[in-house]
C-alpha cells in the first residue's frame, strides 16, 4: 500500500498533523510513541496552551491522547530510521519494515543527544540505528552499543544474544538489563576508530580503547542528517517556509525541528499547516 | 503611557499573543471584544484543536474566555480606527481615544467579501466557511458550495465526498474538478433562502430555488491590513516572515490576517510566535 501521508513523531506538531490529514480524509501512517509526547508529559506547568487554562504536562498529554482516541488515529510504534526519495514517493524504514508514501510530514522534535563525531559517515559501515535490521550481520563478534532509554532494552538484549562481546554504554538511569556478555562500560564512548572507512574501535573518555566490528546506536529521536540526508536545514533545524514546505517536494516539517520558539501552541499550528499543505500537494498529483 | 506592546483582535491569535506577551513580563493594551471572537463561537463542531477532543464553537471560545480571565487579562472594547508611525513608537486611534505602543500584533482576521444578503447573520446557522471544520455535519446532506479560487477544488471534491448533493456556484475560470454528485449551476446564487433563522434553501439569478441543508462559502478573504496602509501584503493578506514580522519593524501579524488555513490552531501557532517576535524586538531596543 502507498499512503497518502506519514507523519512521523507523535508530539504535539505530530498529533496536529494527524489529525487533520485524517479528517481531510487521507490515508496515513504514523510512526510514535502510543504515549505520545514525553517531553509534554514531564513539563510541571503549561500556562499558554489557549483554551485549556493553567495545564500540568501530564493532564494536556493525557489530553491529547483521549483527543486522538476519540478520532480513532493509530501509530505504529517503530523509530524510522531512514527516509529514501523513490521518484514520485518516499520509502521510510521503520525497525525492519518497509513503508511507502506520497507525502511526509516530519514532527521529529529536537535532536537533544549529539551524534558521536565520524557516525554520520560510518551509517552502513559499521554504525547502525536499527537491532532487529543488523544484528544478525553481527552474529559472534564483538559490538559497542549506545542507548539513551530504557525502552530499548529488549533490542540490546537481542543483540547480546546474537554477539559474543557487547561493550555496552547507557545514556538513561535504572539500566535493569544484565548478560552474561555484557560489559558495562564505566566511562562515556567519545570516539569512534575507522580503519579503511570502517568501524574499527571505540575509545572512551577515560582513554582506554576497545576494538569493535560495529557499534549500534539505539537513540530516542535521529539526527536528521542521518534520516534523510537530502534535507536543507538552517541553524540545525530544518528549513521550511511559511507553508511548512521544505527543500523536498512531498516532504513538510512542523514543531520544534523547524525551529524556535520551542512552544507547543506553535508546534500544533504548524502541524495544521503542515496537514493542510501535504493536502494540497496530494490534489497537485492527481 | 508608552506600551510595551499593542494587541488588536480577540480571536484565538490575539488570546494567544495576548496571554504570552503578559506571561514575559510586558505592559500590553489589548483591544476587541470582551466575548472574544464570535466567529469562534458561531462555528457548528470544532474536531481538530489538539488536547479539547471534539467541541462547539460555543463552548471553545467559553474555554478561550476563563483561560484569559484566569491569565487576568484585560480588553478595552474599542475599535481600532487608525495606526500611525511616530518614529519609535506607533500612535494607535481607538474609538477617540489615542494610545501609544513600541510594538504592534495585528490579529484582525479576515472580512470577507461580496457576501450575500443574510449570509453573515446565518454563520453556524447553514452558512460555514471551513470544509474541514463542519464538513462532516453534512454527510449525506444536501449543501451548496460557493467557490471563488481553483485552489479551493480539493476542499469542494471533500464536500463532495461528505455529502448526498452539491450545487456548486464557482466564481472562477477553469472549472475542472467533476463529481458524481456535483451539479454544476448554470445561474448564480443570489439569495439565501430561510426558515426558523436557518438556510434552507438558494435562489439563482435565473429564478429556480433548490432545497439545502447547508451552504459552504470558500472566497479568498480581504485584509484588514489597510487600517495602516504602509503595510506590505501579499494576496490580500498581511505580508509576513516565519517570525510573523511585518515589512514594517515592530508591526507583527498572526491568524487568519496573514492567509490561509484559515485554522485556530494555526492561529493560537502564530499568536504565540508573534508574542516571543515581539518581546524580542523589544529586548533589541533596550
Amino acid at each position: 500500500m502507498i499512503y497518502d501521508v506519514a507523519i512521523i513523531g507523535t508530539g504535539p506538531a505530530g498529533l496536529s498533523a494527524a489529525m487533520n490529514v485524517k479528517i481531510l480524509g487521507k490515508s496515513y501512517v504514523w510512526f510514535g510513541s502510543q504515549n505520545l509526547s514525553d517531553k509534554v508529559s514531564k513539563a510541571e506547568l503549561i500556562s499558554n496552551y489557549p483554551g485549556v487554562g493553567k495545564i500540568t504536562g501530564k493532564d494536556l498529554n493525557e489530553a491529547f491522547k483521549r483527543h486522538k482516541d476519540e478520532l480513532g488515529l493509530e501509530i505504529i510504534e517503530q523509530m524510522v530510521n531512514q527516509i529514501m526519495p523513490m521518484g514520485k514517493t518516499y520509502a521510510i524504514m521503520a525497525g525492519s519494515e518497509y513503508f511507502e508514501a506520497k507525502s511526509i510530514i516530519l514532527t521529529t522534535g529536537i535532536a537533544t543527544i549529539g551524534t558521536l563525531p565520524n557516525e554520520t559517515s560510518l551509517v552502513g559501515k559499521g554504525i547502525s540505528y536499527c537491532a532487529t535490521c543488523d544484528g544478525e550481520i553481527y552474529k559472534d563478534r564483538t559490538i559497542a552499543i549506545i542507548c539513551n532509554a530504557k525502552r530499548f532494552e529488549h533490542e540490546v538484549k537481542y543483540l547480546a544474544d546474537l554477539a559474543k562481546i557487547v561493550y555496552y554504554d547507557p545514556i538513561y538511569k535504572d539500566v535493569t538489563i544484565t548478560h552474561d556478555n555484557i560489559e558495562r562500560l564505566n566511562s562515556r564512548i567519545v570516539k569512534i576508530e575507522e580503519e579503511n572507512s570502517r568501524v574499527k574501535g571505540i575509545t572512551l573518555r577515560s582513554g582506554e580503547s576497545y576494538q569493535v566490528d560495529g557499534i549500534f546506536c539505539l537513540r530516542d529521536g535521529i539526527s536528521l542528517g542521518t534520516l534523510l540526508p537530502q534535507l536543507e536545514l538552517e541553524n540545525n533545524h530544518i528549513k521550511v517556509n511559511r507553508q511548512m514546505e521544505t527543500s523536498l517536494k512531498g516532504i513538510f516539517a512542523a514543531g520544534d525541528c523547524t525551529g524556535r520558539p520551542y512552544q507547543y501552541t506553535k508546534a500544533v499550528g504548524e502541524g495544521n499547516i503542515a496537514a493542510h499543505s501535504a493536502v494540497e500537494y496530494l490534489s497537485s498529483l492527481d
